[in-house]
């Protein structure tokens, strides 16, 4: 079989990453990808973050192959099962406590959006309101009410209807408004005459992802916070993407010391790449209805067993100080042999999500270089304004070596594509 | 570990299956579940439509171990992967083919509810229309966008916002209304003072589950049909819950001789419990923009094996005979065991989708019933308004004895609450 | 001065009756107009309703003089005056006391769209409620909220944006349903999956004008009543164009001896074609905060004092006698000597306003009808789907003869088109 | 009769002048009302702007009572008359031409409101673009169009649904906002992440009245300008308040040199107090079909009379530049004899309408004080956040002496209070 042929010509163009990284992949392991043909990708994609712990991570693997082989319950809605009370222990005691964190857990479909509009319907069911904060550059999903506090052009245009009840503010410090967001935010909360409705939450990502790796400061969070609780408003954090140990803490607000109402966790929360997602509520915030918000898969068991393993993994593997010192890695690696190639080059990042800023250069364009990049056999995506923003984003696990052989593609990348 | 108290203890209180199902489940195997204690239930609920092919089915249990075992690709977003192109080789030529059906696949978000925000969206994008006609008692999803043509009155209060761009119509003869919500349709698309802006599309299930088992009648099927045809407006079918053989044909729709232009599945569709979602969309229709909509779990690679291998299970044991055989032993059952306890008591269904309506009994309550047939070892669900109707939906592959049995049940437990 | 190229210049093309009368109008007394020529015309459009007591009354036209001559408060806000004092104990004497209707008299922007904002604002105000149910063919204005509860097509897309929170029912028999809009509205309001939120309040036309002289029956309207009590909707009556006498009682609901909670007055409220307008409000709902609506012109002290003689006029000469008397002579004519001409002319009406419905008749349009007759010395308008109705809408103290002779102009005219 | 009784008893709660001005007024003349005792008021609120002119102005007042008693045209919607063309004369030789201003006229039902909603109307009909940019602290009208771009808690809580597709900023140098509005604006645009749509236009006041008598500077109006027309945005000027001579131009915006795409007119423009507005558009952006924004009271022709004699009035008496010189004589006497008495009172303003800012003084308040004045023979308003700032608004044709009877009293009553 023709396997690209026939995926071409049944799927939707509505396709993606399959344009630019056209071949057809066929196993993987840690953070390398092998096409049909086994030519050898390193991957600074990572499944947009879902592959922290790399691709098919034996520590999980052999649970996954024995809970399958034990007809164990598959699926199961949200009824009582060993598999969802194993991965809660787990989480419990080995996350939350040490962390002094005291959410309840919503399991939402698998999908991460599907707890984002979870989280937006209870907020606004705890206060009454309608209107939600979000910052100019936020990404937080693609059904109706996530796409309503997310930012890009293109992904709004789709709604082809009014997304309202939204409030976007300049982020911090990111460059792209010469104005703070939360000095506005608070002068407005405090006017008669805002023409604006009193808001039920601020939605916010610590590092924009899909924004072009805007780091938030500790200052900027820990403001956020305090005028979330001195005027009520719930305070979502969106960890989708930069949660589960990618910014070197496993919620990437505990750099802040903040404790947010809610957060959102998908993507690396099962570890093995099996959709789940979850909601962390405060619990004098859990008031839902039962079955208020539902879904077929909001009890994905296989994601669980995986789920479980995976924070045994990161806690025995010291994964959070590993990220750190690999954080160290990336940022020479950048600064000294990319970031000087052009003095209009520049990087920002945390943790192992780094952004490499493209936009000021003229010339050149970030997507001939990612083009480049996987010509040379590296998988990375870009991000952010125009997409000018390199995204280097590999699996938390890789190893050293492979990282620095990674960033040493791009450099390689960029030097002969400004030739 | 107290399984059942972890979890209690945990979980937010939006839970609602392990409320009248309050046991510890561990295993399962065709239409059989097992809790801790080793007591066995038969499950007429089946994941609400997703286990078509039963628990741990064998026949696609060994391809998943295999595969995980080979350290195949697990995640991918939407790049290009071996286990995509067979599912889709697969579904093209054993299902689409032999019907004539010539879609293009979207993959949406692995959970239902993405793949109908999907279709709303694209119906709005290719008519440049707001509107979207769906029917009183349609479920068809909790995000913001499937929220907005879902109609029981809790789910929609969880919103805390206005959901517009929606006009519900009544449903073919479903005994809440007098009028024909076809008849009006047409007329109101004639009328220059209706008020109602021309609508994108129409959203129907052939058979509406949570709705109460109200099957639509062929003719008004085909009526729909032509009215969308003669107007322009698309017409979506959602088989989340319907398709995939439930109603004795692959498609629910396929009985009414009509073809959709946009279907959405998920559910059983990748048949082991695997979170998956389709969108089926008629050629001309497909103008998406690359990655206008997306979703880090569109593409779960697990789902796509477990799919291949379940198409290729029910196509080889013919499985849609088999439904049209088993709806007749319900049906038959039904009619003389059942209804014949009180004359108030009505069925109606196809396939194997049945409701007995208990809306007209005074002084029993579906509820009572239900949890009665739990502590008689059968888990079965309610549906429809004031959640009166007893839901029969077990798996397609349940044995003949065991569905009798389970049938059996309900017989006895209704016998036991009316005295 | 060439005074309609002035106009033609410098007013923006929004401007619409100038093109069908495309006259210099100069003086006009009672039922008829004349141009700067000195040409006469018969009015049957009356200011689309605004001129029931005819053009420039004498009983009213004297105190108009004295008021400006005595220098008296020409504008005052909503302060006390005297004329307003006046305005308000006439009409709860000479109108309210009399037919026991015990309303809060709320003084509203001068235009008829801002009174009908008013009792929208205020319907929701009272029940918490966002929904509002409106009639296809309703016509209530256009600002923004009145428009959404309209229904014609060019004036709605007018809005540019999506105008929500509005149900649309089938009106009373009109003809272009088959469906009655209440048996939907009571099965609707039963329904615990509609998915429409419960109304806030109905608004209501007792004869739809502009929609084409639909006149409800009194059994519709009472059953409406009836629904609207027992469901806890507030049932506000649009009486701005058929108020006033205009169908032989002061208000038009009367000949169905309903209450609503609010009515909506305008147009000739103020008799001499003076802005003005008024929303009143059982008691119980009169719960604004000051100020909560208001507007500059809410005031207009020339209209009170032209509207406290109207009444007077209306009382002393037994102006709705003599509607119901005049509405013998139309009904008989129109039957008589135009639906003769075809017998596919149906016509319809009550009191002094009536239609003539054309849309069945291939070859000739209303459009082509108006604007012979306009030729012929009569001034008509046209209203309904398609436009294809002639709407009798004379002033109420057209003088026998000269209804006869414009009525014969209207056959006529209609004569000379189908020839 | 006791007026004030019958008022009471019968109006709806609404009212709010009459609470703070509980008198009964019956005559007035130029700046001075009188009420039933004959007590004399000074009138420094002028109808909220609408009395320019003065009360009763003899110039005016004779055309009135000429046109009424020779039975001309007092009503004819949008027909054609002479009383319209000589008004549109008028208004486009003495007021348009000179100030080379190209505009059609439309002219809307006859409230302010009713225009600022055919305004928005147009603009988004224009651009097929759904935002519209307001400024904090703006105010523009009831309905709820208008509404949407008003900003004060109390009448947004009054709409009782959601009004969105509007965008508010900071307002030039408020001191409300630590941020400029016109620096977010230029940044919002540019960004592709801004999540906000692009709008279809900006309507603005250049002095929010009710807002708190905020003067937006010259250059922060230019800027304004040209943004817009960098960005295609259609810029309203709402100058219901502040046109009409009110600030030194006839229109507010003539001090910028600007050239707004639409100016909306309303309140003084009749001169008499006769409810009247017009909206002014560039012929480029007149692209209305007939009747597509209609209204029963758009052609109130005495208004026309006294409009096309105000006209006259202004331009005979310069009265632009007596204004510019009575503001002179506000600004030295507050300054000098109020700002004096506390250093915590600030004020501001130009031509005649001025803010005395009580809003950083403790233990006063403005209600206070304002009804300390109508104690002293003072008609005056509040207007800001919290109504904390006293309106000095009186009619243009002031006395000299009178205007500083006024003031005095204003010193006078606050000094009461402080004590």
């Amino acid at each position: 079989m023709d396997y690209r042929n026939v995926i071409q010509e049944n799927e939707s163009q509505v396709r993606s990453y399959s344009r630019h990284f056209p071949k057809v992949f066929s196993t993987a392991k840690g953070s390398l990808i092998y096409d049909e043909e086994g030519n050898r990708y390193i991957d600074f994609l990572a499944g947009a973050g879902t592959l922290n712990y790399g691709h098919n991570n034996d520590y999980i693997k052999s649970a996954l192959i024995d809970y399958i082989s034990g007809d164990n319950i598959m699926h199961a809605l949200d009824m009582f099962t060993i598999a969802k009370a194993e991965f809660i222990n787990t989480f419990s005691n080995k996350i939350l406590s040490p962390r002094n964190l005291e959410y309840k857990i919503m399991f939402c479909g698998s999908t991460g959006t599907n707890a984002v509009e979870a989280a937006l319907k209870l907020a606004r069911k705890n206060t009454g309101r309608r209107n939600v904060i979000s910052f100019h550059g936020a990404f937080h999903g693609m059904t109706l009410g996530s796409l309503a506090v997310t930012t890009d052009k293109t992904s709004r245009e789709g709604a082809g209807i009014e997304m309202g009840n939204v409030l976007f503010l300049p982020y911090c410090s990111d460059g792209h408004y010469k104005m703070d967001g939360l000095d506005y935010l608070e002068d407005m909360l405090q006017d008669d005459h805002s023409g604006i409705e009193k808001p039920a939450a601020v939605i916010v990502e610590t590092v924009q992802a899909e924004g072009g790796i805007n780091v938030a400061t500790i200052e900027w969070l820990q403001r956020l916070e305090k005028i979330c609780h001195e005027n009520d408003l719930i305070l979502i954090c969106d960890d989708i993407q930069v949660g589960c140990s990618r910014t070197g803490t496993f919620f990437s607000f505990e750099r802040a010391g903040i404790k947010p109402d809610m957060v959102v966790l998908s993507k690396s929360i099962s570890g093995y790449g099996l959709p789940m997602s979850l909601l962390l509520i405060k619990k004098q915030f859990d008031i839902w209805k039962p079955a208020e918000h539902n879904g077929t898969f909001r009890g994905n068991q296989l994601a669980f067993v995986a789920a479980k393993k995976a924070i045994d993994f990161n806690v025995e593997n010291d994964l959070n100080d590993e990220v750190k010192r690999k954080a160290g890695i990336v940022d020479r690696f950048v600064k000294e042999h990319i970031c000087c190639i052009n003095d209009r080059i520049t990087h920002r990042g945390l943790g192992l999500i780094w952004g490499i800023d493209l936009s000021k250069i003229d010339g050149i364009n970030s997507e001939m270089i990612a083009d480049k990049c996987f010509e040379n056999g590296l998988i990375i995506e870009r991000a952010g304004r125009q997409d000018s923003v390199l995204k280097i984003l590999p699996p938390l696990v890789i190893e050293d070596e492979v990282l620095i052989e990674g960033l040493g593609i791009i450099k390689k990348s960029i030097e002969e594509c400004i030739k």
